[in-house]
């Protein structure tokens, strides 16, 4: 054995429950139940296995529609594939400010589609309106780029929600241009959480073409799920799908988790948590003094202004967490206990020397 | 309950053990506990967690070397970004004609490097050697690509191993030419495995500059690490990385079953074993009147021609396994039983009626 | 002054005739006399000038249909831009395998279409059959591209021509698949006057979806013309010209010389010229000892072995001329005079000891 | 004859001189005497005629160094090569709010390099400080692009001019962070002559990796050169320059107008002429009431707010003029006349009622 080898020999420990993403939570039981059962025998490579077959017949059932899926590796593929499924690349795609397209994706959408451009609109809640969508002008004919898409999270970058009368009309302005619509739903769950509408009312019946299903930040390991509700988009998108890279050989391993998560009903339970214990502290936090809370709690994420030395010195206390938009950002997850939100308020509650 | 999702009752049941692709296998043992072990409490996201930072070293100790390690979800997505690192748009990879780069990926480099060529070279065994890279013409001037770089694969295609000698000679004819060298290791370690060299010396010391080494086919549930010996290419791979919809969030569930391969010694078990069922499978098949070995199998793959009547019959009684080459394609896994090539074995027996 | 400015006292002074290509030839007089004609005064930028207009609709009369017309400075460019109208990147395009496309333009076409694959067939005469565009097969699923189109030269590569029956009968089996037909039109009009045919003839009405048409090699100083015939594909294709690079600020002088060229004629006097020139080098060299003609003479190329030492001959006297496709190519021009071709057929003649 | 060809009987007229854009200006007798120069016998195509040799070595002259040139037909390509040769796709680049790049080039610089980000900064006046290269923050790690080059205008499309001591320092905090510099040079001549500096002190000297020199507006027909002087930067880019389609085939038509423009010394000539007219135009202006000039008028550009009747009047009488910037611009070219000059600022008073 060389010294290199024996230098490891304890595993990494993992950290306390954090409020820095939710993408730092483990996978939840009941998709970590149905990975163990599909890790037995083999199954046909690149998605012709059973547990492909029942996740995506899982996933049309929840939506309600005979939708085509995709599952991908990360959310910054899904989102460049949506795209890539809507776009060609001398459009532009109309997005919020806050995007995380714009700000976290390093320009994988613009690896996918060469040429595309990204339309930043002013968004002060992380929502986009009909009017902003009606009213943006186009490019300066072919010297600019060619409107064609309108891309909205929800939940948004900063937590706020769309209901279904939103999406719907924010949805329509764009098809009245002839735009196609895409949701980031890295956080759809927690919409639908919020909302009490159907996905399938908060997908397809509102006007999204495509939408971008979570799964890592709703409590699985790592895969999310690309949902096309136009099958003519669909039939090309099978072939960009592994020409990007995104066709898992042992495809079992990111449905299966899908399968476990819906049939459970873990999704919505995961997310009704998630965003129940975001409230839980947001209430705590405001009675703080200092304390701003800078956009309206709607999912699962807290947007707030802590005096400095407080914020400073929950870190120093050992809590991990994000600026986000000018604010600090506090993302709750599926396994955040009361006590996880207690014991942060708390601390900042004695720091803030209330 | 709406009946759509009732109709979902019982879970999957997984196939026997094949011989279609060492895809179809699950996720070994050491590997599985290592990502169960990793499931527990909050990670850092994006790579940052301990998970990640300990099987980054213990591949780096694997490999004796401190190269930079990018983990990807698809082996797809390692060749295509190990391209990326080594090439730009207008130069041409000279390839074995058999490549998975140019029949399997569907341009998946392309699309990450536009403009790229691939030069596929006649390649009866799946190797190339240093006088076919000697003597490659280039295009005519800037009409046609810029030769810029060789990509073998070892284990290649047709289950053929370089040996130190052999890679280090086309390596070196290529580095003459003032190319770089990738290796396309989906199956690196059988061909660790068959040549009984350490992975330094069928890596590096060789004359590779980046090495994808596949952990799918080796044990993994879905895992390929991009191993880059050159750091300054490493340096701007890391952007590229993210750009790729390759940087997982949860990047501990990618990072963990790597570590528990390496660290149990699993990785060259593993290899070694589905190296032995192939050996035995050929072996057992040999004594068949009618077949004809098309390859050495020097790796866990048998590339053999069996009569039309026992091919047809073998796959009537369910056996999977697909041709290639003009020959079928068996490929043992490290989960291949001696019972499995056995069973196998004595149906092409019965159906040769020998 | 310093030495450096001095040293360029005298203009270069241009060759002899040559037969390397028909890109050697100057601006034939019609197309330069509006070139002229045009430089005059202030003109609209970016094609909104008068000159641009005419010239469209010229082209339009030209092929008797309302199609849009996009001017481009190369053939590479144009080729690029027709196949990014007609493909997506996961497409593969259906080629000679002595296409242009493949062997002298360096990839243009898949920096435009990243992904896109060219596949080539076995063409001994430079034209495709309705035969291998039918019996194709297409790659293995997602893994491997999905046809989408055809593309054929006109005149091919190897000097031969598609009538409207061949290129009909190529372009239906193509449409039977569902493709788009694309026609390299370098030289076509020295297809058109091949074969009698009108413009409408051998292009739209044969199946041709987008034709470039070449002007450089016609008789202009440099500019093809991309021809869409489907104007769904044209709208987007405005905006891919410009991101393309290959909208001109002063498009007059793109445009200008097309419109002298075909409202004089000369497009077809040019084609019809130089076709005849081939044709009397053709019959004067066929009569030497050890030539052998390798393509039928149908356009404005000879395709001939010649003995090596007459070869060699022949270039130490300054002749200049490629060798492509296993034989020598000697090109005439709308330029070539009789005296040209008799010279070079008598040193031949000479060198070969006749 | 078909009733379609016989409507074009007439050539088109052109238009009196404008001040919409010095694009709209024709070709410079000195250029235009080398075009028809060149315009006899045959040459060797794709740069390698004796033409294009001497307009090489008379831009390197010009710019006292060994530098590599490559001729596009539009500034647009010119732009996007430059680009192509400094950076890769996961980079991006500094440049002004105000950039060509960002605004008319419909993001052709993202087509050549895929996910290349241009980060717009404040530039009221079209210039960018040391400071605001010094002080500008980079991504968020691998999840932003990562900055590495500084792209700038000179003119910038403001009208202002970098004289060398603003040039030097700005490129210089770009290469203290380790970026490279590229230089629109769309007028470079007329910040030559504006800044009385050499092009090489305008240029390289202070710090200029590749610049982009401007033929079309400085008074040639279609042609830009990318003026390269870092020739390993160079070597690929001959590649580049094919691949993108801006390789000529007929080099020497793009190249001939650059040796009369530039031996007659027209291209300074004429910048002089264009700048004079400007601040001719910018004083006859501004003794208008209600106008207000809103930038120096360095190069050969007016910026000015005009009341509104009077710019509607103005165009009304015929003279065409865009709105940037929120302003008017007024461009002079290299034959803006006194009289023309005059006949504008007459109109305007009188619409004045001055």
């Amino acid at each position: 054995m060389s010294p290199r080898t024996t230098r490891h020999v304890m595993p990494p420990t993992a950290d306390r429950r954090q409020f820095a993403s939710d993408t730092e939570a483990p996978c939840c039981p009941s998709a970590w139940q149905a990975l163990t059962e599909a890790n037995h025998g083999h199954a046909a490579a690149y998605g012709d296995d059973a547990w492909t077959a029942q996740a995506v017949a899982a996933i049309r059932d929840l939506v309600e529609h005979d939708c085509a899926v995709f599952f991908t590796a990360t959310g910054t593929a899904a989102n460049a594939l949506a795209l890539a499924a809507l776009c060609r690349g001398h459009q532009a795609v109309a997005v919020s400010e806050h995007a995380h397209l714009i700000h976290h994706e390093c320009g994988a959408a613009q690896v996918l589609t060469p040429g595309l451009a990204l339309r930043p609109l002013s968004s002060p809640d992380g929502r986009l309106t009909p009017e902003q969508v009606t009213a943006l002008a186009d490019g300066l004919g072919v010297h600019g780029h060619r409107l064609g898409a309108l891309s909205i999270a929800n939940a948004s970058e900063l937590g706020t929600v769309y209901d279904v009368d939103r999406l719907t009309a924010v949805a329509a302005a764009a098809h009245a241009r002839g735009w196609r619509v895409h949701c980031d739903g890295a956080r759809f769950a927690n919409a639908v959480a919020a909302t009490g509408a159907t996905p399938a009312a908060l997908s397809w019946r509102a006007g999204v073409d495509v939408l971008v299903f979570g799964g890592a930040k709703n409590g699985l390991t790592t895969s999310e799920a690309v949902v096309v509700f136009d099958r003519d988009l669909a039939d090309d998108l099978a072939w960009r799908h592994k020409q990007a890279g995104q066709l898992a050989a042992k495809g079992r391993f990111w449905s299966a988790p899908w399968l476990g998560l819906i049939r459970s009903g873990a999704w919505l339970a995961n997310a009704r948590h998630a965003n129940a214990a975001a409230a839980r502290l947001a209430a705590g936090l405001a009675t703080i003094p200092g304390t701003v809370l800078r956009q309206r709690v709607e999912s699962n994420a807290v947007f707030i202004s802590l005096p400095v030395a407080v914020a400073d010195g929950l870190r120093a206390r050992g809590w991990r967490f994000h600026a986000l938009a000018g604010a600090q950002r506090l993302v709750c997850s599926w396994d955040t206990s009361a006590a996880d939100v207690d014991a942060f308020v708390a601390d900042a509650r004695a720091l803030a020397g209330d």
